[in-house]
């Protein structure tokens, strides 16, 4: 295992051409015009596979994007890992503000910079590369499958009936993920929970057509004015979270349970510093990690009326739209949620307008105990590397497919994360630092090791 | 004057061909990359003044779009009629819903397409011809100049000063202008009182970068989500304007003007089913026709943040913009308006926020009496082509020159407009009756000579 090291060292190059191939390709999977670039993503992740060492591995189709199936079976005794990450990525815009363009990654810093990099084209392939390794030296200890997607920044609608379809194929004793972040470059940690999510399209209409601000303002309703008074009551002067039954279901965390949450590093100072925040603002009665970790949360995450260009346009619009999220606690579940959205929203529309709600995609919360042997596998694979243990954390973020996972196929995964806050993932100038992409292929094989162990 | 109709019918093709060749050229006045094209109006309608028999016109620079002037001089103790208009345009987006490319003008269903059919090109066109008509046929009364302007639709910022420094070639008893509508195509009408504008541009900045709202949502303030408290904030649950100090200046209509007001026209059964609304919406107290006449109103012209684009993307947007515009009625001075305005959005602005307030453009609301022999004049000519005398109306759009023309010039406007609600300016699809452009022609020649002989 020693060997890893020299390996790395003697390949690094070629690792990083590899990964660029992929970056290179656009594959965001939420712009319909990008079909081709999906495909064309998932043949070069095929035959990255394939190259590693895989027995076989292909472009299945599914009822979206194709998803990549490859797979090594050495010995049906061993354990079997399966790999999941998904090829797809988020939209690049404001594309002026990034530094270097999206699609041509380049290295600047120490750090790889282009959409994907991080999330998750840059720490999914790291497994690939990990895999090459245990299979050019002859050290690989379990089965492995890879399982590797084009939806997953879209909600991965079509996975789950991708995996009823295979379940065959894709049995295995645990699915390892890297699409997380450590805590800090110095303090690895694994994500034991994820938010679940349900996002909301709304679209709020006046008058039927745009009508001049002077002859009709102060008269009739502006659809813009109204959306903003609706988007601002749906959270309270508590910043709780206003539509009915909402909170039914969120999980209640013990007071200690929190307590040892607190132990976690973070410093309130350099958070707010690292954004240019003077205060941070979330639900009263709760810290900053807490309100992401363990509480679900509201956000506009786009809003658009009327006239947006340059300079003056006196328009009263016909129309205002906003895509609303919310991030889900365990318990809650995101499609009562959405429902509960919808009648919410409806209800508060004033005679004056009508409105439209479309549910465009959800997932449930998912939590995982640190008892297993896969957590202790990380925990070893982590510790070789950055010599200590990882701490468990609950991420605010969402895989809404993890939960489906563990429902459909009955496989807890295991979210071995190597990002790090900085990494602008979902933002312009992405970026991912090399020696993470390093420090990840480095860390796998321990895992693996560790794992099979475990199993005997 | 009986000869206009036939001198109309004789020469209607070649009127709109020539309007057309106005209508082409896309004078967006907001837009910086039209500058040439400005030009380009500019110089047209230097040549159609001249074509219609002006002594002499030229294009006049301003500091910002030239100035057109032309003027016709027979005899300087005759009175003079300065006609005010503007070659300028506003912008045409969404593009998607016009039914005909608004630069390329066409004749359907009785009325001509595109943008600036009605405001103001088609409308001060009729102008040019009515001219053309009077000096073709010996039979003008008065002198005439012309002023046309390329700024109106961004509230004419350089034209005060253009006044300023040409008091004496623009000297004249009256402004004639035709920029506003009719009550119906049936019920003339004269606008004797404008409002003014405040129009601001708000930009409220949280974290330094978009970030993953999965990540961050719950723990810092989301700008779209603050920006849309703080907008609703600004009227109240009367639809009072909330900004501070805002109604102090407020001129106060008597009782006694209202129930003189209440005597126009109004069906607020149709005025719901032109714009497909099941309720209007306005200040508590007062009826609709006041809620635009003589009330002030708060709206958002635009509003946008995030990610607007197709499907779903978990963003938390750095920014959010808003363009807000207040109209104002007399007595409100837009610049303080503007002062209270910003003073008041950054006191409401919460402490997780920066908050940017640009004034974008304003002007100052107008009123005019009834008794001048400019509005008696007026009085007559629609009576000439519509049988019957005109109903005077406080409308609610700006013309912000207006009041700056009072206050600079020492003249006062008289607001014959043509134009109809129908004609959807500002909007997609603008477009203006040929029943209402030839009436308008019909109409003109009438005002001058009353106004003539009203002077004698």
């Amino acid at each position: 295992m020693k060997k890893i090291n020299s390996y790395i060292e003697k390949n690094q190059e070629r690792f990083l051409e590899e990964l660029f191939g992929l970056l290179r390709i656009p594959s965001v999977s939420s712009e319909s015009a990008r079909k081709e670039d999906m495909v064309r993503a998932a043949e070069y992740w095929r035959d990255a596979i394939l190259k590693a060492g895989a027995g076989k591995a292909e472009v299945m189709p599914s009822d979206g994007n194709p998803v990549v199936y490859g797979e090594k079976i050495i010995d049906p005794a061993l354990p079997t890992v399966l790999v999941y990450g998904h090829y797809d990525v988020m939209p690049v815009d404001p594309l002026e503000l990034w530094k270097s363009p999206p699609f041509e990654p380049e290295i600047r810093d120490g750090k790889i910079w282009g959409r994907g990099a991080d999330d998750d084209k840059g720490q999914a392939f790291m497994h690939a590369k990990a895999f090459e390794f245990m299979v050019k030296e002859n050290c690989l200890p379990c089965n492995v499958k890879f399982m590797i997607e084009g939806e997953e920044e879209i909600g991965s609608p079509n996975l789950g009936k991708f995996c009823e379809q295979h379940k065959e194929m894709l049995k295995a004793d645990v699915i390892l993920v890297s699409d997380t972040s450590m805590i800090a470059p110095d303090i690895p940690s694994v994500t034991t929970g994820l938010r679940g999510l349900a996002y909301m399209e709304v679209e709020v209409t006046g008058p039927n057509r745009d009508l001049h601000s002077g002859l009709f303002g102060g008269a009739v309703a502006n659809p813009a004015n109204v959306l903003a008074k609706m988007v601002a009551s749906l959270t309270d002067d508590h910043n709780r979270i206003t539509v009915k039954g909402f909170y039914d279901d969120v999980e209640i965390v013990s007071l200690e349970e929190r307590a040892e949450m607190a132990k976690a590093p973070f410093n309130l100072a350099n958070y707010k510093k690292a954004l240019d925040i003077e205060e941070v603002c979330g639900e009263e009665g709760y810290v900053t990690m807490e309100r992401t970790g363990i509480r679900p949360s509201l956000d506009v995450n786009g809003m658009w009326s009327g006239y947006t260009g340059e300079g003056a346009k006196t328009v009263l619009p016909s129309k205002a739209w906003a895509k609303i999220s919310m991030r889900l606690v365990p318990n809650q579940d995101h499609e009562k949620i959405s429902r509960l959205f919808e009648a919410h929203f409806k209800a508060i529309a004033p005679p004056y307008v009508k409105v439209k709600v479309t549910a465009l995609h959800g997932g449930q919360a998912y939590v995982s105990p640190i008892t297993t042997p896969a957590y202790q596998a990380a925990a070893y694979a982590y510790e070789q590397t950055y010599g200590k243990k990882p701490v468990p954390v609950r991420s605010g973020g969402s895989i809404p497919i993890i939960s489906t996972f563990e429902k459909i196929l009955g496989i807890k995964s295991i979210l071995m994360g190597f990002g790090l806050e900085a990494d602008a993932i979902h933002s312009p100038n992405e970026n991912y630092p090399l020696e993470q992409f390093f420090n990840g292929i480095r860390t796998i094989p321990y895992f693996y090791k560790h794992f099979a162990e475990l199993s005997k």
